[in-house]
């Protein structure tokens, strides 16, 4: 088939190099607003032609949208509009806005919400790298929206990534990707801001970094232009999941301060009970 | 050399492991007043025999203690009591209380205070790793006040653990470690809550969970025995830090919530400037 993918950075880029090694698409065309971003992914290869929206869309048996959720909110109804047969996604972290803002689309059967819960701290066509996605989940989000061939050839593309696929409402998902994916990059970004911080009067403050810094400050490295959006678009549950995580600290903080380590212990031992859920 | 451990749990079984591997002691000698872990620590090998506190400092050349920081500051004094020529040394993560209690100590000479930055999220002798301190940082603190001889062995011994010896004051040291560690443990153990809380009414919360959140929860599986102390030791420093912390998540948390979204953009970008220090 042919696939078309909007926005040729991480994500975009990283299920090109895996679609097509794994034969989902035959030819595969990319759009970018960013020529740099274009030539890049043209020059790397992993697409077979760079050409405007227009055109890559009525060549296209299917149409991946891979950039920030802001962009894909004034997008996605643009794209439907061009759309005849083709079978339209995305790989936005945020769907309930997405997913009324199109509600009442003619084309909105053609188009399957998705959320591949995959990717690195680093972006652009630079960092895509094959096998980003495997073993990795992928949310498709009202699927009873969506016309059941779209939704099974959406499903075969991320099978194909090696995705364990999840079914979920777009409400769910929002409140899920809060507590999951949106508070671990707020507390990073936080985090880092408080030692660079500190580092303007204390030089060398980062001379004793190690491990335990290094990853929970790992994900401060990502980038502004996809976050901000998402949590724009979130901000109810972001709020919400902040509140809470500010009033655990909060108790910590006045827990240490008062001497009261039993209740310091008792903290530390619940929040040890996350060892059931990770991965190693 | 003959040397003696005082606790055989993660860091003083994974320094047996190398020290002996690669030949600063002939013969280790294991203390732990927990009778499964010194049995532990027998049977898997890293130390020839278990005996009692007094004997072991006795036949020792030079004393670890690899024990809690409360623990420490209690049991400091008792060692150094018992010292005749053995050169003695910890691996608390807080430096000032124990140096204080120890300051006036007609032994102090034989002690030197180090803080060898390494360790994992876990714990017990069944825990200790051969290489767990290699390429990573040791403190020595407010060495001055140790025999240059004393201080020069332990330098001795960290670089056979191939770590890079650094000097610093207590004072400094205390700062330090609390930017660079002690609230990343913190802000993982809230995370872990906030999340483990949530769990409550989503069972499946955890089911999209993806590497971003296992990197900054990872820290949550540490010990509450281990990290309690070292937060009510150092708790001028902790509590300071933790307010700065909180202090950007609510900047963070109020922009969000009024589409200030050039503002986020404008933190993330600049929590972004932690690329420089990240090791990869």
């Amino acid at each position: 088939m042919v696939l078309t993918i909007i926005g040729l950075g991480l994500m975009g880029g990283s299920a090109a190099i895996d679609l097509r090694k794994r034969g989902f698409a035959d030819k595969i065309i990319g759009v970018d607003k960013d020529q740099i971003n274009a030539n890049a992914a043209h020059h790397i290869g992993f697409v077979d032609e760079i050409t405007d929206l227009e055109s890559a869309v009525k060549q296209a048996d299917m149409v991946i949208l891979a950039i920030p959720v802001d962009a894909t909110v004034n997008l996605l109804p643009k794209v439907l509009d061009l759309v005849d047969k083709q079978i339209v996604t995305d790989m936005c972290s945020t769907k309930s806005t997405l997913l009324e803002r199109v509600k009442y689309h003619s084309k909105r059967k053609q188009y399957v919400a998705g959320h591949p819960m995959a990717g690195t701290e680093f972006s652009g066509p630079w960092a895509a790298v094959s096998g980003m996605f495997d073993s990795k989940a992928t949310i498709l989000c009202d699927t009873e929206d969506s016309d059941i061939r779209a939704v099974a050839a959406v499903k075969r593309m991320y099978e194909l990534l090696n995705m364990r696929v999840i079914y979920m409402n777009s409400i769910n998902h929002d409140v899920h990707a809060a507590y999951i994916s949106h508070i671990s990059h707020i507390s990073s970004f936080a985090l880092a801001l408080t030692v660079l911080e500190k580092e303007k009067n204390e030089k060398h403050i980062f001379d004793l970094a190690s491990g335990g810094f290094d990853s929970t400050v790992r994900l401060a490295k990502s980038s502004a232009d996809m976050w901000t959006p998402i949590f724009n678009q979130n901000k109810e549950n972001v709020t919400t999941v902040l509140d809470t995580y500010i009033n655990k600290l909060q108790q910590f903080r006045d827990y240490i301060e008062n001497d009261e380590n039993e209740k310091v212990h008792k903290l530390i031992t619940e929040s040890n009970k996350i060892k059931r859920v990770l991965f190693k």
